[in-house]
């Protein structure tokens, strides 16, 4: 008998229907003799309503009141949940964050847990019931809800089964398990049995969106292992874990491609010390989330600058900048939204050396261009033309061996049906 | 300065912009120097959803989890009205039934206020805030959330009006007051300014819906007043208060009326002792709730036995019924799903002898016949022919000089506009 915690995202709870399908599958590993705690996220596109009804009254809505607003979006998937388990004759118990024992501290909007006060779970399971948890959500020392950001019901779940000392923390999903890369354009992409923290980690801090990243670093504190599976399959997924020996053979253990950033460059910026600074610090006060920074060769003492952002932050970017631009005596900025970050990843690279030259030579056989560059001790990106993403992500997968023998049975897939698998839930 | 309370119902809150213009009528009461502390029920339909949702996935869903799924909806329009007051500047915060420190007992889906703990309501106030109250729903001593019960929001503003010692409970719907009769029946019905708690209840307790019947016990028996108005006007509306000399003048206060009663009739009932007893605790065993019983005179010791009951029970009446005809050596029966109950209520009956004798002659003058009669000591109620429904209010409210001089303007509301009108918010 194993304890589980098992994590429904809400693309799986989206209906009565996938509510079902959900408890069908508590019920079947109940009836493997298990004993299963379920966290859940929102149905489907509720938390975006929610936030959209917000906005309709409130441009910046106070954070309190934003919290408590889509905190309500877990306790309705929580109580149709546990209502389906009764109704298939089963004990099932829904519980807040608060009633989880989750607290947090009060930073609204992306609160962190503090702790973890398991008992009324506990006890919940040793009367025979399956508690089912609110994700995303914990509650702070006023007794105010908190919710702990997008992904945040991964959170819970890691939380949770760290909490309970469960055996398995199982986050089920609309995705199989992690991938060497986007199956959807690296056919020959190849799912992981396992990962390490470090390599999951570094892969989803550059578009690899199969977990949450606070999730996988709450777990990689405490050492909770979890299984990335599909929730429409009993195909196993991938184990997130610690590094093995075994784990570590690849040099390269995935590629990732993120095209939601785009590049802003100031062209005639002379070359005089603070300069940068200038522009740099002025972005960080306008809270624009620059990635890459790119200084060209001075020619006359003018040069360019060039960064990288999110999409989502362009416009406060694109004011910073023509506030700046007179103050640092630059001529012009442009900007270039057709970009893509291509990344290599794997713990493996700090014992190989050659990998970034293996990675150019790769690239530039392919005429891929390079605008930009930079670098973690686990990891290698580049900046690339958005038309030549696929090209790119293809071309590494073969250099650095991953390539699996047979074809991604996803590209098979229409573009309707790519589309509702590129839906993450939170 | 007055301390407001005011509640706004479902249809008040049923989108963005009638949220904006509910914030609006706050700010206002603000703006004349109130102290002001609103309470919600849920946006529009929001209940009727998500009970609709429960009963997809268990069509007997456990209560418990009932509760915690429908408090969801307060729970987001009391932030969404918080959010609206913020964006006009004012400080605001919503507070669930917990927060509010609305205790109840441990009966879900119907709990009762044990307690009123105004504790954070208070310094909220005191530090400027507007609160924002979810009605409807407390917490028990497990610290599970408990619903009210349908109309429960009423009685969450009457309990926290009293709680904080309120100058004024006022409770702001899409019915702008109570009449001596229904206005879409009864054209020359006329608005009253006051009335006595007693004869509110009893008018609630024969179909009258302006407000829900426990938040008026909860209202006499605590001495709050109550203002029932209109959420889309600024006319005066009823307060619902204490009978002062002044309110009695009137032998009748109002007439109401119901068509959600059916009556069932047993024909062929062997006249002996026991048998009525048998017939109705059979029938209290299966939850039926019997309104008026009449027993025909016997002829050859056989007899009819005829009971109304509310349209919802009318299935397990029937069922009941069958199980019981051979049971009693009964012949047959019948079901007469078109009849009216219209019941003349007053304080001032008890002081007025004559008052059943002119009921029945102005009843009788109209042709109207009489099925059943019941009565209390401030309330006579008859079944007529559901046909004759309108005539029978009519004919009474002039017979009892409630007419007013001129015909009510609701009269000339379209079909739709009518429909509207009627929907009761919780």
């Amino acid at each position: 008998m194993s304890l589980i915690v098992a994590k429904f995202g809400g693309t799986s709870l989206a209906s009565p229907d996938r509510i079902q399908m959900v408890a069908q599958r508590l019920v079947a590993l109940k009836q493997a003799e298990n004993e299963v705690v379920a966290v859940v996220s929102a149905m489907g596109k509720t938390t975006d309503e929610l936030v959209s009804l917000a906005r309709a009254l409130n441009t910046d809505p106070p954070a309190r009141e934003m919290d408590r607003l889509l905190s309500t979006g877990e306790q309705i998937s929580m109580t149709l949940l546990a209502m389906a388990l009764s109704a298939r004759g089963y004990k099932a118990m829904s519980f807040t964050g608060r009633q989880a024992g989750i607290e947090t501290d009060g930073i609204h909007e992306k609160a962190k847990i503090v702790k973890v006060n398991t008992k009324r779970i506990r006890k919940a399971l040793s009367q025979g019931y399956i508690p089912v948890i609110a994700g995303f959500q914990g509650i702070d020392q006023n007794g105010d809800i908190t919710t702990l950001g997008r992904g945040g019901s991964d959170t819970t779940a890691v939380a949770i089964a760290w909490g309970i000392e469960a055996d398995a923390c199982e986050i089920y999903s609309d995705v199989d398990g992690v991938y060497t890369a986007d199956p959807r354009v690296a056919p020959r992409a190849r799912k992981l049995a396992a990962i390490n923290y470090d390599d999951m980690l570094e892969l989803s801090s550059v578009g690899a969106g199969v977990l949450q990243m606070r999730a996988v670093e709450f777990a990689r504190k405490y050492k909770v292992v979890i299984h990335a599976r599909s929730a429409f399959s009993d195909a196993p997924g991938t184990y997130i874990k610690e590094a093995t020996p075994k784990m570590e053979e690849a040099v390269i253990t995935g590629i990732a491609h993120d095209t939601s950033e785009v590049k802003v460059t100031i062209r005639g910026v002379p070359d005089m010390t603070g300069v940068a600074a200038k522009v740099f610090s002025a972005l960080a006060n306008s809270m624009v989330n620059t990635d890459m920074i790119i200084q060209n060769i001075s020619e006359d003492g003018i040069t360019d600058i060039s960064f990288t952002c999110p999409d989502a932050d362009l416009k406060r970017a694109q004011e910073t900048v023509i506030k700046v631009l007179p103050e640092i005596g630059a001529r012009e900025y442009d900007i270039d939204e057709d970009i893509a970050k291509v990344s290599i990843v794997g713990t493996g690279m700090k014992s190989s050396p050659g990998v970034a030259a293996k990675m150019f030579k790769a690239l530039g056989d392919n005429e891929i261009n390079i605008l930009a560059i930079s670098t973690s001790p686990i990891r290698l990106s580049v900046v690339v033309d958005g038309a030549q993403t696929a090209a790119a992500v293809r071309c590494l997968h073969t250099a650095f061996d991953l390539d699996a023998d047979s074809v991604f049975k996803e590209t098979q897939l229409s573009a309707e049906e790519l589309a509702a698998k590129m839906e993450k839930g939170r």
